[in-house]
């Protein structure tokens, strides 16, 4: 396991939604290939398709404000990183949204990419 | 990958929603000894540990409706869930819940079992 879970992935996700939130082309470093997106249950594989998505979302300015962080270690070194927090668009309400990433390290062990990432707003019918 | 990793998860979230509802300890046998469980912030690992908080929560009456499932294949032929949903205990109002599972099959492939389990409600300050 990854003694150092924790902090790694409390590092990731300032890294990511501070990127998203400023220039979410550049975002592209952080996912290859193999890596797979779910966003509102479309599915997504592979850095292009997942930046091509994020960066058509319909909207000028974004900002996430997390409220909670949860980590822990996986298999293979991994990491699993569970966001809860809000996320203002333009000039919308904030909304609730819920991502789920699987971090991996890269093979010389010196960053990490995120394997399988699932973002979700919470919106309920009723 | 896991190529059944939908139908897997799928039925996996309806069996675990079902039996927390019904009889919280029978959870027991989808957890092991290496199994984590997030809860709230808290965490917990091992079957019995985690068996011990989830049968500890201070609520009678427990009903889970789930709004959104997703499910992708990871390593190992392990499969992550991501599910939010909506819960209800006793007479309090609906609360949404997140939770994140990472399955992993057991040796011979027949089942599998919870390695990470990551739970939140959607909480926000102000």
């Amino acid at each position: 396991m990854n003694p150092n879970f924790a902090t790694v992935g409390q590092a990731f996700v300032k890294t990511y939604y501070e990127t998203f939130d400023s220039n979410r082309a550049a975002l592209a470093s952080l996912y290859v290939a193999e890596s797979m997106l779910t966003f509102e249950g479309a599915q997504f594989q592979g850095s292009d398709a997942i930046i091509k998505k994020l960066t058509s979302l319909p909207f000028q300015a974004i900002a996430h404000v997390l409220s909670t962080i949860d980590c822990q270690p996986t298999v293979s070194l991994g990491i699993i990183v569970f966001v809860v927090g809000q996320l203002k668009t333009d000039n919308d309400a904030p909304h609730t949204f819920n991502q789920c990433f699987h971090l991996k390290p890269k093979p010389d062990g010196s960053t990490y990419y995120v394997f399988n990432d699932m973002f979700r707003l919470s919106l309920h019918n009723g």
